[in-house]
């Protein structure tokens, strides 16, 4: 597979405007190579061109990972002592010849650490933003690619469902979330997890970002919790939102409004439209009924090897979706300084509409 | 604790040669403001400079981690649509005029994606390397700082310590890793780890880096556990070898070589002496041994609030150690294509010696 994938590559190599590509340890980069490297102080760089093997830079204690690829590379090992590193990567970069060229970067990924020992052997390139491309590569995942999606979604819905029995009045956001990750290890997932689970109750659940606190749960909580697995290097990112025990009845509302938004933004997900149109199904209801105020981050993102890719199911994109984009619905009420809901489901375009790979229940369940 | 952390700067902005620094999401921002962000699609940039509050751009839907700081900072919150980003970022950059000045920046975290709208905003500024710096900053550490770091380590070896009961033939290196984390996470660890633990066992324990496989132990097996919990933001970072049941005679001799070499580096810990003598004490011992081919990389690194951060134990650092510099002493053997050996503690230089922080058993035990 990884094969076609480095093969993907040379289209955009000879049409994008670019003569090479650079990445540094990232998703993109495991996609294109199957190489997984740790970001770290020792910097790892691939030079991709059309016409000679890939390129790697790398400590010399990780050229084992490159035994028994099914490709040719040409690798740059470097020894412990920082002061060689830019002598080895000079004469990688220069073996190219691509100084004067046009070497494609990911800004998202790639850091000042590599990017300069990049630039040290070919000073006078340009560094176009190379994205928007490979991200194309990646965008449209393929049967495997859902599959492991799939699995990571029932990993987390199981891990959830096993926790919530354990959910009880006066735990604490930390012990719950801790609980969470626990069920998700035991139910399947890697251990390298794409993000920490959000487990936020009461005021803190009006935080569309809030990290759990040593906060403990009380009657009355709107409790919301946003999280995720990993399977074979594919993520789930699901929230549900739930009730501690009886709540007021404008929770129980925006409850019932983000449900259907949620519904909403999932419906308008197909082939052919932009992606606005699920950022817009899913907003129009929550503003038709008085919160939009409240809805203060776009509806999704994309997933796949990573919690936020493209495509973005923003207002403002216009971007059109194709069978095989998997991206999250995940509209949300925040009522600063009182209590927040968000439902958020993954989605993946198919040939005529869409499959929501999540089913866990949605409605407001009590719970604690 | 943290203004007094952001006072720590005014020294170097005033004698360092750069009029101010820039800083992403990443420890360093972290230690010195308190606030803590995750790297994602959407950059975070915070300013520092002598004469201003600290200036900071962020998503708007962050602003809630700025209530309630210790400190003043101005914000530059930015919506949604990334075609706004660059208006807000030059406008915080120009806020403190600084184009043509000396910006220090820290390429280990700072990406493209950041760099390049900061440089938006002061074309013509330069970006000096301010990681030395910043981490000379960081990197004696306080009462606290340790007090977390005990934590962190008595957390790691309770959870191994649980763990090993379970360890049995047969199993795979994929399900013991596993296991090692819900240990940790029951034992007390954050969910956010620095690193996810290495379990490598027979021809896997001979790369130093090896990710958790799905290879079976077997009996013979020397088997490597690379491991460490976070607790209040700071990590343990330690290694334990096994003989799963009998193992070869010259795998018990590099066992020893490496426990040895362990010590003496250990030993050679204290103020006043180059990092360098704590990785020629541990080498020397493997070296006379015959096996000095085989320890490939240095021999320690400093801990924190990173696996990995200053001083790096090398040959070549002539660094000198001084009270409070945390790190780690992690001699090993590695035979290519048969087994390897790596014993790792965690040390922090005191006023007259050195405190090793990690007290688990040393010698070869017997598991499986």
């Amino acid at each position: 597979m990884t094969t076609t994938r480095l093969t993907k590559l040379l289209e955009p190599l000879q049409t994008s405007g670019w003569d090479a590509l650079t990445l540094n340890p990232s998703p993109s980069l495991t996609y294109l190579t199957g190489l997984h490297f740790h970001l770290s102080e020792r910097p790892v760089v691939a030079i991709f061109t059309a016409d000679h093997a890939p390129v790697i830079v790398l400590p010399e204690l990780e050229m084992l990972k490159l035994n028994g690829l099914p490709y040719e590379i040409t690798a740059f090992p470097y020894p412990e002592n920082p002061a060689e590193w830019d002598g080895v990567f000079r004469r990688a970069v220069q073996s190219l010849r691509l100084d004067g060229k046009r070497i494609g970067v990911e800004p998202r990924a790639m850091r000042l650490l590599e990017f300069r020992h990049v630039k040290a052997g070919a000073p006078d390139a340009d560094f176009p933003d190379a994205s928007d491309v490979v991200s194309r590569l990646r965008v449209r995942k393929d049967a495997d690619e859902i599959a492991a999606m799939r699995k990571a979604v029932k990993v987390a819905q199981s891990a959830l469902e096993a926790t919530l029995p354990l959910l009880k009045v006066g735990m604490s956001e930390k012990e719950l979330a801790a609980e969470l990750v626990v069920q998700l290890l035991r139910n399947g997932s890697q251990s390298e997890m794409p993000f920490a689970p959000i487990v936020s109750g009461g005021p803190n659940s009006a935080n569309p970002h809030a990290s759990p606190s040593e906060r403990r749960l009380q009657p009355g909580d709107l409790l919301v919790v946003d999280w995720g697995a990993c399977v074979d290097g594919y993520i789930s990112d699901l929230t549900r939102t739930f009730a501690v025990r009886e709540v007021e009845a404008e929770y129980r509302k925006i409850h019932q409004i983000v449900l259907e938004a949620n519904a909403a933004g999932r419906a308008a997900a197909k082939p052919g439209v932009p992606c606005a149109n699920v950022d817009k199904a899913a907003r129009e209801v929550i503003e038709k009924a008085g919160y939009g105020l409240y809805f203060t981050h776009r509806t999704g993102h994309g997933i796949g090897m990573e919690g936020h890719e493209e495509p973005y199911m923003r207002g403002d994109n216009m971007q059109l979706l194709e069978p095989g984009m998997a991206f999250t619905v995940e509209p949300g009420i925040y009522l600063p300084g009182s209590n927040g809901v968000r439902i958020e489901d993954n989605v993946v375009i198919t040939e005529d509409g869409a499959e929501c790979l999540s089913y866990m229940l949605r409605e407001l369940r009590v719970v604690g």
